[in-house]
């Protein structure tokens, strides 16, 4: 049953009421240059990329971040709901402010500070992702965390949902690279979570609790962030294989031998003709529609060297077909298949779940036989490709939202692909989180002692539930409520 | 005000008059192999290195993880204190019985299995350090915390305290090498968090709440933990510097060129002083007395090549004197200062109070500036060392317990070395946590709402507050308490 049936925040209407009481003392306090009322900045804010609308109150746009703690106090003082939201771009529903009330954007806080001795960035909420890394790289250092969004999406957000990207099985997650954290919780007051040192040890880490708290727990305001050296040379190289399966044995064979490329993109059959079909050409003469991995070796030039000559001989003995970049250009082309797939999938349908399942490395076959049977069962295509270095597969279940077989069909599918996914010892979301669209799974991922522990941590700093209400643990079926007819910036043309 | 008054477990005296009953019910639902009930078990139970003795009234040795849910569900039921321990290698009284009650011993379930594909290790909470970080580099991979207590101590110990170590400047600290977790509530439910991948963003993250909660949040039966490739070679290269503000600046202009050394200790001129009375001679000749730091550089050859020559360079430029290890046996003997300076400090007085603060880097020089000061106003020796790539300093403030003046002098200083290390930006702790010891500082670091919030995570998990009771929050002047006259086999002879 989901817990709301209209698609806009009408469900409190009683306390919707009291709102405007409560928005007429905001707009005092803040003033109308921060708090904003008009219908449209109140429909910008009534969605994000996954285009399921709510309106809003009233939008708040701190200049400052005391100004967060304000609203926050207020927001308890009359049980007004509060959604924060950076750029928007999850497409889980994670900042749709599902019960109206009041949305914080943070786009407005974005400074970026490198501490180019200690190896750090302090930086605001609202910065980008990839100026942090540009930054970081001006001095020398690298943020390796890089979620396809990077250009548009915050550190906020990448922190709201523990972004990870294609760095992910060398170098970690967002999570690998928080040291301090400051903010605000639920209730108003200011926060601060660490220092800006890579050890800390005093008291419990609700640092990391926030991280991947999906805006529920606490508001991040600024965090200091861990760089490592900037890699000296990357080196990247294409290759393709008969079938899944060789592909996926032959890449755990280079993975037993201790090699960790920095970028590892596997890209199955389905996915490849995308690509192949958007591009217009084979990406190996005479293999059309064979899978690839896409590897990217960084490091001292020695090092890379090193690892070159090992890849090189593996992919001699398993690959069927290979190509190397000799330089940064010839990558760049590379690359055009990885970057094409996922927009072309949309020939095959007008609807796609796209869902960022992970999966422990010796189970990786097993699911792509359930894949290959999944594909059979539900009549749909399922054009699948992810980061084979950490296991996070994005599976992306094409279907005609118009057509009611297919729609049943793809909604079987992706029950059946969660629960498969938790049965192979995975997770069901490795970069996305839950916000609402994962809700239905979230009980397929956690026993009801994990879910009553979540819950308890959640009323315990959060008493009055006016933080970003109506997520994680209420079940939604987002994909049930009509969407928006709009274009946002990063959708693909 | 201390909250407990005498160092044995009887405060609670009509409470374990009712522990009677509940003990004898543990006895007969795990069997007189799993509970011990006899007068050398409790005492063996009653203290960690801080050797502040509280008897409890059984321990619980498990040889099956879920016995762990049977003690806790027990313990809820008749309001039973219930400590956990690993080898009690923790000089902050962490796993010290203090309200008596039932203590749970992990030793026994030490299992060790290596993924060497995935680069992970499957351990039981008892399994010690050493001997994870052995089984992987069997398999050609690296676990780099290394807490000086690993030949002891356990990955359950490490991960109630975020245990930290040498590496923690380039590698990180436990947390950053912990991917799931498996172990009880304090109600007694069996949780996981995480799954054995690299990405998992599927709910709050208890996982990370638990590292660090030092035994008051849940009871860890099993971890995950990540793996990196073992790195081919070390390089090990011994400098010293005319004085601490000279070695500071200098190494603060290595880390400026993005040079990672994998070690990198200081020892300011006390420690130095104290291990060369230790091993009877200079360490550089004509130069008694100088402050080291002690470098180690960690990769693939080459890789360490291109440093060396860097480094080299550097020390040429900036060290007053500098030795290189040619091969592992000639860097066992530049570790030879490391090592002796911490057990030759009892030579400067019989009691130590060891505080592992951490210091962002901008902030070292005026820290040792206030150690100097520190130094000449409390009329104590207060030799430093510590890990200078991650800013986590070992203060060891030495004084003669039977000396009042000196114990005052000793209370005060380190009472003004953590309100300067704060004023910092720094940490009270960076892997020793809280504890008793440092209970008197947490709300140094922590404000009112930190600890607020964190108490309310407290009872939210453990409604009855049976897990770890009168740690972190309630104030204790550990080092007011008698401490037993027993030798432990880590004690420096």
């Amino acid at each position: 049953m989901d817990s709301f049936s209209r698609p806009v925040g009408d469900r409190h209407f009683v306390s919707t009421m009291s709102f405007a009481t409560a928005t007429r003392l905001l707009c005092r306090r803040l003033g109308a240059r921060i708090v904003a009322t008009d219908e449209a900045s109140r429909f910008a804010a009534s969605f994000d990329a996954s285009k399921i609308s709510f309106l809003p109150a009233a939008v708040v746009k701190p200049r400052r971040e005391a100004e967060i703690g304000v609203v926050l106090e207020l927001a308890n003082r009359y049980r007004v709901p509060v959604t924060v939201r950076g750029r928007g771009t999850t497409l889980m529903g994670s900042a749709a402010p599902v019960r109206g009330g009041w949305v914080i954007d943070l786009l407005g806080l974005n400074q970026i500070r490198i501490d180019a001795v200690a190896g750090l960035a302090h930086v605001q909420c609202g910065a980008k992702v990839a100026d942090v890394q540009r930054a970081a790289a001006e001095a020398g250092w690298f943020y390796p965390p890089d979620p396809s969004s990077k250009e548009y999406c915050t550190i906020g957000g990448n922190i709201a949902c523990n972004a990870g990207g294609m760095h992910g099985g060398k170098y970690g997650v967002t999570r690998d690279f928080v040291v301090a954290l400051r903010g605000f919780l639920p209730t108003g007051e200011a926060v601060e979570w660490g220092t800006a040192t890579k050890k800390f040890a005093a008291g419990f880490n609700l640092r990391d609790l926030w991280i991947g708290s999906e805006g529920m727990l606490g508001v991040v305001a600024g965090a200091v962030l861990k760089l490592i050296p900037q890699p000296a040379t990357r080196w990247t190289l294409l290759t393709s294989f008969r079938d899944e399966q060789h592909a996926i044995e032959s890449i755990l064979r280079l993975f037993h031998q201790r090699v960790q490329p920095a970028i590892c993109e596997f890209l199955d059959r389905e996915s490849v003709r995308c690509a192949e079909s958007a591009m217009q050409t084979t990406i190996f003469p005479g293999q059309a529609g064979r899978p690839v991995i896409l590897l990217e070796f960084a490091g001292g030039a020695a090092e890379v060297r090193e690892h070159k000559r090992q890849v090189l001989a593996w992919a001699a003995e398993h690959a069927a077909g290979y190509r190397a970049a000799r330089n940064r250009e010839e990558a760049e082309q590379l690359w055009t298949v990885r970057r094409k797939c996922s927009g072309a999938m949309f020939e095959l349908g007008d609807a796609k779940l796209n869902e960022d399942v992970v999966l422990p490395m010796k189970n990786y076959v097993a699911f792509f036989r359930f894949l290959q049977r999944l594909k059979r069962t539900s009549g749909l295509p399922i054009p699948t490709f992810g980061h084979l270095a950490d296991g996070n597969l994005h599976v992306n279940i094409m279907y005609h939202r118009a057509d009611p077989k297919e729609t049943r069909a793809a909604e079987a599918a992706v029950e059946s692909l969660m629960r498969t996914v938790v049965k192979l010892g995975g997770a069901i979301s490795g970069e996305h989180g839950i916000g609402l669209a994962k809700t239905p799974f979230l009980r397929v991922q956690h026993g009801p002692a994990e879910v009553k522990a979540m819950q308890a941590v959640k009323r315990a700093l959060d008493p009055n539930g006016i933080l970003n209400p109506g997520k994680m643990f209420e079940e939604v079926r987002i994909w049930k409520y009509p969407r928006l007819n709009v274009h946002l910036p990063w959708d693909h043309k």
